[in-house]
C-alpha cells in the first residue's frame, strides 16, 4: 500500500484527486499495490468534497507521519512551497510537484537533497502540463548531446496570438477574451510578459544540458508588445507569430536562453500548435528534432503528469532516479548578443537605408515610409548596433 | 563497465556504433561507467569499418559471453532474430531491439521470457524510429485509461502522399520519387501496402491496452490505391489525406485496430506532419491528446532510441522494468465492423441516389455523373451494406 498527500487543494491538486478516483482500479494495477490519497494539506477546509476527512491543515500532520511514502506539492510558488519541500525531503519522503517556480529556483538544491537522502524529486508537471516532456528528455533521448530545446510553453499567449491571427483581434481584445475564458488571470502579467514561460525553459535548459540557468540569466520579452500590423504582414508574407522561449549550446559549450516572440515559418510543425496548446521541439545530434505536443495547462492534464511521477517515485523507492544539473557558473552562460540570428523589423525609412543599414534583406512589404524586413544572419549584438540608425516601429526574432 | 554486443550491422547497428563513437563520454557520463561495443555479429565482415576487430559470425561467441550485458537485435524478421533473442534472454541477457515485425507477433512471449529471467525486453525504437513514444505511453501517461492511439507510423508513404499533394504527381510517380531517394525499397510492399504500419499499431495497442493485438487483428490498407484526384478534391474542402494506424478502446472494454488512409481535418496537428516524419497521438482519460512527432526512421534517429534502451537496460539490471501485456483473447478484439465512423465516397451515381443512400452526406464536389461527399456516422457494416448500392470510384476513411 503506497500513501501519499497532496499539498495545495486548487485546480491541479483537486485534479489528483479526481484521477485517482476515476482510475484507482487502473492506478492499482500498474503499480501492483493499492494507493492511498492519506491527507490533503490546505488552510480551507473543503466541507462538500468527496475528500474532506482527509483535510488537514498542518504540515506536521503529513511531514512526521511515517506511512506517508510520497507528498505531493501543488503549493505554487516559492515560499511556503520552498520549505515544505525541502523539509519533506530532509525527512526521507519522495516529493512530486508541478511549480515551475520552485523548480526553476531552487530544483539544483533540492535535488541535492534529494540525492542526499536518496529520495525522487520529480516535476514533469512542471513543465508543458500534461504533455510527456521531461522524463522523455532525459531518459528516451539520452543517446544524445542536446543541441537545443525550444518551444511554446505558455498557452494563455499561445491564445491570444491564435486569436490574433485566426479572428484579426488586437492584443488587448484577445487578452479579454482570454481572461473572460478563464485562460488568463486578471493579473496576467506572469503569463503575457513571458515570465512563466522562462520558468519553464530555466527547467528545460537545466535538464538538457545538465547545468543551472536561473530566470535572472534569460533575458524575457513577452507579447504585450505585438501589434495586429504585425501578425497580419507577416501572415501574408507565410510566416505565424510564437512566442518561443529557447535554449542552445553554444560551438564553445556554453548555454543562452532567451524568452522572445519569434516569426516561425507557416510550415514549421510548431507553427500549427494553436490555442492553449504548448509544443516542445527538442534537437539532439543523433536524433535530428523530436516534438511533444499537448495541453500545456488544466487540471485534469497537469495532474496525469503528477500521478505518473506518483506512481514512479513509488516504483523507484529503493533506488531514485538519478536527476540533476551542476550549479549555476557564470562563465557557462553565453552572452546573448554573441548569439547569431536574423530578426524581423518593421522600421519608417526608406529602401536605401534599410539598403544601407541591412544590406541583403528580405523585404516582407514596402509601403511609403514603411518597411517590413528580415535582417541576414548576425550576431544580437551587431543587430541591435545598427538597429540604432533606424526609426524602429516593430522588431521580432526569427525561428530557423 | 557496461559492455554489450550488436547483431546485424545495418543501418541502425551502424548507427548504434556511430553514436557510440561520436558521444562516449556523455554516454559513460549519463551511465556512470564506461561501456563498450565488445562484438558485432553478422555474416559479412566489415574490414573498412572502425569496429572491424568486433566482428564475429557465431552467435555462440556472444551468449556464452559473460562479460556481455545488453545485446542489440537489429537483423530484423521474425526467424533468425526470434531464435536469438530467445535464447539471449534465457541466457539471461537484456536485449534491445528496433525489430517491429518480431515484437509485434512475439513480443507477449519474448517479454513473459524476460519477466522470468528477471532482465529487460526493450524496443523502443521499433515504433516511430527516434521519437520517444512507447516509453511515455507505459510511463508518463500511467496515470491515464488510454482511450486511443494513430498516428502516421510510416515514413515512406507519407512522403508519397505529402509529393502527392505538395506536387501533383500521382502514387507511381511518387513512389518511384521516393525509391531513388532511398526513401522506399526496391520491394515497395511492406511500406505502401500497409503491413510495416500494421505491425507498429499492433505493438502501441499491446502497450497502451495491455492486451496483445496481432497483425491479423487488424484490417490493413495501403495506399496504393488513392488516387490524385481524390487527393485533389479534398484537399480544396479542406482534408489531407494520410495513412494511419489506429487502435481504439471501445466502451465496453474490447479493443479495434486497423490501418487505412484518412481524410485529416487541415488544421489538425498531424495533418501538418510531412515528408518521412512520423507522429504518434495518444488520447488519455486525464490528460486529453498528446502528440509526439519526429524523424520515423532513418540510421542515426532509430539508433538514438535503441542506445537510449541499452542505457536504461544498463540501469535497471536488478530490477527489470515491468514491461508487458497478456495474450490475445479473440473476444477482446471488436469486430470492427461494429466501429462507428464517417467515411469518404467517390461515386458515379446521381445526386438523388446519394441522397438516398446516405442521406445527410457532406457534398464535397458535385459533377455531373460523380459525387464526392462524406457519409454520417454510422457503423462499418452498416457503410458497407449501403455502398453495395453505389458505383464506387474512391472509398477513404474519415479522422474525427
Amino acid at each position: 500500500m503506497i500513501k501519499f498527500a497532496v499539498m495545495g487543494f486548487g485546480t491541479v491538486g483537486a485534479g489528483v484527486a479526481e484521477i485517482l478516483q476515476k482510475n484507482s482500479a487502473l492506478l492499482e494495477a500498474r503499480l501492483g499495490e493499492p494507493i492511498e490519497l492519506k491527507y490533503i494539506l490546505d488552510i480551507r477546509d473543503f466541507p462538500d468534497s468527496p475528500f474532506s476527512n482527509r483535510v488537514v491543515h498542518d504540515f506536521e500532520t503529513i511531514v512526521n507521519d511515517e506511512e506517508v511514502d510520497v507528498i505531493v506539492e501543488t503549493i505554487g510558488g516559492a515560499k511556503v512551497a520552498y520549505d515544505y519541500t525541502k523539509r519533506a525531503l530532509l525527512a526521507g519522503k519522495h516529493v512530486v510537484t508541478s511549480n515551475k517556480e520552485l523548480v526553476a529556483i531552487h530544483g539544483c538544491e533540492l535535488l541535492k537533497i534529494a540525492e542526499e537522502k536518496n529520495v525522487n524529486y520529480l516535476f514533469e508537471a512542471a513543465v508543458g502540463g500534461g504533455i510527456p516532456v521531461l522524463r522523455p528528455l532525459h531518459q528516451c533521448l539520452a543517446a544524445n548531446e542536446i543541441e537545443e530545446v525550444f518551444g511554446i510553453l505558455n498557452g494563455t499567449t499561445n491564445y491570444i496570438l491564435t486569436r490574433m491571427v485566426r479572428a484579426g483581434v488586437t492584443f488587448e481584445a484577445a487578452l479579454r477574451e482570454a481572461q473572460s475564458l478563464g485562460y488568463a488571470e486578471q493579473d496576467p502579467t506572469a503569463d503575457v510578459e513571458g515570465h512563466d514561460a522562462c520558468r519553464k525553459i530555466c527547467i528545460l535548459a537545466d535538464l538538457a544540458f545538465g547545468r543551472e540557468i536561473l530566470p535572472e540569466d534569460v533575458p524575457t520579452e513577452g507579447i504585450s508588445g505585438v501589434t495586429l500590423r504585425d501578425v497580419e504582414l507577416v501572415e501574408k508574407a507565410g510566416w505565424r507569430v510564437k512566442l518561443l522561449g529557447r535554449a542552445l549550446r553554444q560551438e564553445d559549450g556554453r548555454v543562452s536562453a532567451y524568452v522572445a516572440p519569434h516569426l516561425v515559418r507557416a510550415e514549421h510543425p510548431i507553427a500549427g500548435v494553436e490555442d492553449v496548446f504548448n509544443a516542445i521541439m527538442v534537437r539532439g545530434n543523433a536524433v535530428g528534432e523530436v516534438m511533444f505536443y499537448g495541453p500545456g495547462a488544466g487540471s485534469l492534464p497537469t495532474a496525469s503528469a503528477v500521478v505518473a511521477d506518483v506512481l514512479d517515485a513509488a516504483q523507484h523507492q529503493e533506488k531514485r532516479k538519478k536527476i540533476g544539473w551542476t550549479e549555476r557558473k557564470a562563465e557557462q552562460i553565453a552572452p546573448w548578443d554573441a548569439l547569431s540570428a536574423r530578426q524581423y523589423f518593421r522600421v519608417k525609412d526608406g529602401l536605401h537605408q534599410v539598403d544601407e543599414v541591412f544590406p541583403g534583406s528580405e523585404i516582407l512589404s514596402h509601403q511609403e515610409h514603411e518597411i517590413a524586413f528580415i535582417t541576414p544572419y548576425m550576431s544580437c549584438g551587431e543587430l541591435n548596433r545598427r538597429a540604432k540608425s533606424l526609426q524602429l516601429c516593430a522588431r521580432l526574432w526569427v525561428l530557423e
